[in-house]
């Protein structure tokens, strides 16, 4: 066991159970394994806070950003909005986990498939503001999957939405996702 | 408190203190504040071995390449040997933190930095095999340093070493470097 020193800012806890602010409209597995289902999610940004929902637990960190370059960081942070505004009642936590194949990849092939083939920074831009997001890594954490996504957007959005995370998924970047679960959520 | 399933493959835990297989010959801050001197540095792989030094601890994980690129990764594989060499007597543990200033910038912004403007990999390359190494990412674990960086090498190449080591501090991407710590080992 170890000195929890580990895991300061950026921290996201989300869990899943019968306890949180979020509850889940849907959940279903993509690819590989799923999670067991749960009624709601709560998250936590600290490992300090109590621990109550009895489901599972996925961690993840806000860190830099690891493909998007200088233009597109400052178009992104010209368009984008911040998680937690009111109107945006629906929201999409999608755990992923890439294959071993991606990681061994060097940094200038993993962003070709990324964005000059998948054009994912691309297709994500024209979906703001309505969009909020906010990565989280979790792959150095040894943690199930490596990524967990988060977005939230407002009710009237999902189908657009939806065209976004179906696109996503028909891209070469996505033929080395080899888990991801898709949980659809709402705030009351 | 967490579930500690956290931290899995490529864990490396630095433990200083009284005992390990590794002799302190020399600790300096390079920048920023420094760490307690001790005599020993033990390596663990596993948060379930046994703690027993009681002086400090770094924890990072091995984790896939951040800036190299495809070329280079194939002649870093072809030129690098492995840790553990028995001739290999010395070492160097380096734990380094970078400023909010860099992980702000974008990816091709701190690649242009990295190499086009400092040559890290370039220099590095013409230290290998001698100097077998490996580089394990703590900033996303919350530690104090961002990076820890250890090198073994023959007793006999540490003036090259040290060339190596004094080049990088001179280049365009050591001033974003705010932390820095240089400990030099021996293994009986």
């Amino acid at each position: 066991m170890l000195d929890m020193k580990l895991l300061g800012d950026g921290l996201a806890i989300f869990s899943g159970g019968d306890e949180g602010e979020w509850r889940v409209i849907s959940m279903r597995p993509v690819k590989g394994e799923g999670l067991p289902r749960v009624e709601r999610v709560a998250i936590r940004h600290s490992l300090d806070s109590p621990k109550r929902n009895c489901g599972w637990s996925l961690l993840g960190v806000a860190s830099h950003v690891r493909y998007v370059e200088r233009g597109e960081k400052e178009e992104l942070a010209a368009r984008q909005e911040n998680l937690g505004r009111v109107q945006s009642t629906r929201a999409a936590l999608i755990p992923i986990r890439k294959s071993l194949e991606w990681w061994q990849l060097a940094q200038d092939q993993r962003r070709e498939i990324f964005e000059a083939q998948s054009h994912h920074i691309e297709e994500g831009v024209r979906h703001l503001p309505a969009v909020a997001r906010q990565l989280y890594h979790s792959r150095d954490l040894g943690e199930p999957f490596d990524f967990l996504t988060w977005f939230e957007y407002e009710p009237s959005y999902s189908d657009q939405f939806e065209a976004l995370v179906q696109y996503l998924r028909t891209t070469e970047e996505w033929k080395y996702v080899d888990r991801e679960v898709d949980i659809r959520l709402s705030r009351e």
